[in-house]
């Protein structure tokens, strides 16, 4: 299948594009690399040394014999993004090419403008560049778990059928998006599900859990393949931070009081999910909501788990619970439908101590790479902080 | 109270800016005027002709003896409105500066993303100058009942107790907007809510019905501070437009089977309600979402009022149904609970003949102004028609 892969320069876009050609499928990725800019602004980068796009693709040329194509152009601009359409003519398109941090995206004003136009306009473009170029092709979406929030009410996917004084509807689930990049998120999936209706465009919305690990079957077949791996305070979530913490014998820095619960999955399986939604595309007109993850955690639960591995492995891994930079409730009811990708065959990796001993020795490995002024936290909602201020570490707060 | 009324040169905010100020409101309009630059872009124009704002204001001074303040700004421009805060130091602000057509955001991806960036980067950059500049403040907002689509259970008002699976939350109320200005009304009231919980905003969303009417007490107390009334194809709604067309002879332009129902208010009542939000005001971190609607109507049911009412001033005005432009349900149930401005004590001005034969001798009045060329929708959802082609009228088919 011709699969366009937008934002496939990116964590989840990168190994899922190596995967799909792996497989068989022709793929083309087109990036701006704003990212690796963003990460200059920012002043982070990964832990692990990725290479240039370049150097990237010929490696996987050179392993696997695929060759996979790369056009260089920002999904904002329409034009460019028409051009790059009529060029691969793609059946299918996957597109994570967005904004994906939520702190970086409440930073201040210039950064939540940012990720609102950027995000906004790039899923826009994409329906519309559909629409006149490739209205018979698939598109799956990356959306987040994040969009429904945290409702005392089972999370189903994408739908629910409500019962109202007497009537019943199937509508939209309830959304209660946590950041301005959710809230892009939310705004996707709207834009989807109305030109799936109005224009018979065919749509998969894949809400997905928090992402972890490292590797994938394709990224560890060469040292010029490997994956970014995020541990700083705007781009690293919370098992793959702790992992780098665990490693670095910094104390496991836990938000509030850590029973924060959500989806979360492997990227091996992310790369999986993906795959099988392009290649068991929509209908016509169909918008379909799969919400892509494998297991729910608590952030204090996959701290404790960190904790008891690393001390098998010998190592002495404090928990610290540091003021949480977030707006959110850190006790609460969570529980998710993920019935979809599994009726689709996804067999679940689940996370055991192996895996997380896994993480921990591959951060030991980059450890010299490691600055430990980009863990903390340093991103406040709330408004009693002055916002813009990256440079500042959330206050240490220990209460357990 | 000190007002900034954004978007006050329009035809809500200009009738609102004018009741507010004899209310003994200190009024700032901020406005960039770009509605009249659309106006000419698309070659449409009010059937009124409105005054430019210089004479607008100087007009409502002799009239009157207030002064109403004028910024002439874009509000997505941050600088630009946060100088405007810093001069009016605003205790509401009440934002009706979006583009405000459904039909335009549909024209093609210019105007799709026109409408999304402009009245996304309005609404945020609104709500970062209130956290930075004026977090005391109230921000009345104006929404669309036609966020909610036409659900098949009752609309309330912004939230909803779900039931599900033995557990109970209220939720946001399940949204489904029906084109690219919807879609960013719905981004907004997201957004609104996300800030009033994090950071202690207090904001009211207004989801209004479909306006009809031209004047109000204020707008006839001179010649030159006459309000805009649009009967074209792409700004021109429901009732106003089959006033027009009653006056001139010309067919009413049903769409479709006409089965569609909405909520409707006259504009001497959009200006009372917002009246009623800005004097009762929402409290810190609270998010009000209030119903601005007195009645519901089928466009069906109304088109036989103009007839009826034509009729009997001895007009002879047909009835023709016309090729939907929209992608819609024909035929649903619809219904709506409005309590809380009920609550504020809002009168309704319910609709009558007499209000009907007003603004059809209104329309009369006007004749010579009149371009029946901007009566046809020519702006189609669909994806079978080409898109972008504002100059080609909607298939006419009779029906009934």
């Amino acid at each position: 299948m011709r699969i366009l892969v937008i934002g496939g320069d990116g964590y989840c876009g990168w190994a899922t594009a190596l995967h799909l050609s792996a497989c068989g499928h022709d793929v083309t990725i087109l990036d701006n690399l704003v990212r690796r800019k963003w990460d200059r602004d920012l002043g982070v980068s990964s832990l692990t040394p990725i290479r240039g796009i370049g150097e990237r693709l010929r490696s996987w040329e050179a392993t696997t014999g695929k060759k996979i194509g790369f056009i260089k152009a920002d999904a904002t601009n329409y034009a460019a993004l028409v051009e790059a359409f009529q060029t691969v003519e793609p059946e299918a398109i996957v597109n994570f090419g967005q904004q994906r941090s939520a702190p970086f995206s409440m930073i201040d004003r210039d950064h939540a403008a940012l990720t609102m136009v950027n995000n906004t306009l790039c899923n826009l473009n994409v329906l519309w560049a559909m629409r006149e170029h490739a209205p018979a092709a698939h598109l799956v979406k990356l959306g987040t778990m994040g969009e429904y929030g945290t409702p005392n009410i089972e999370i189903e996917e994408g739908f629910i059928t409500i019962e109202h004084k007497g009537r019943r509807d199937t509508l939209p689930f309830p959304k209660q998006p946590g950041s301005f990049y959710h809230l892009t998120k939310v705004s996707d999936s709207d834009q989807l599900f109305f030109t799936c209706r109005i224009w018979g465009l065919r749509a998969t919305d894949l809400n997905q859990g928090v992402v972890y690990g490292l590797d994938t079957e394709e990224t560890t077949l060469a040292p010029a393949l490997v994956n970014r791996f995020d541990y700083d305070g705007v781009y690293g979530t919370a098992l793959n931070r702790f992992c780098v913490e665990a490693a670095l014998g910094h104390p496991l820095t836990v938000y509030g009081r850590g029973g924060q619960t959500r989806g979360f999955i492997n990227i091996v399986d992310t790369v999986r999910c993906v795959r099988l939604a392009v290649e068991t595309p929509a209908e016509a007109g169909e918008f379909r909501v799969f919400n892509q993850f494998t297991q729910t955690f608590s952030v204090l639960s996959l701290a404790h788990s960190v904790v008891r591995v690393g001390a098998a492995m010998g190592l002495s891994v404090e928990l610290q619970h540091v003021e949480n930079p977030r707006v959110e409730k850190e006790l609460h009811y969570y529980s998710s439908v993920n019935n979809h990708l599994l009726a689709l065959g996804l067999e679940p990796t689940l996370l055991d101590d192996p895996t997380i001993e896994g993480m921990i020795r591959t951060a030991a490995r980059y450890e010299k790479r490691v600055d430990t002024g980009q863990i903390p936290a340093t991103v406040q909602w709330a408004a009693g902080s002055p916002p813009g201020r990256p440079a500042v570490p959330a206050k240490v707060v220990r209460r357990s």
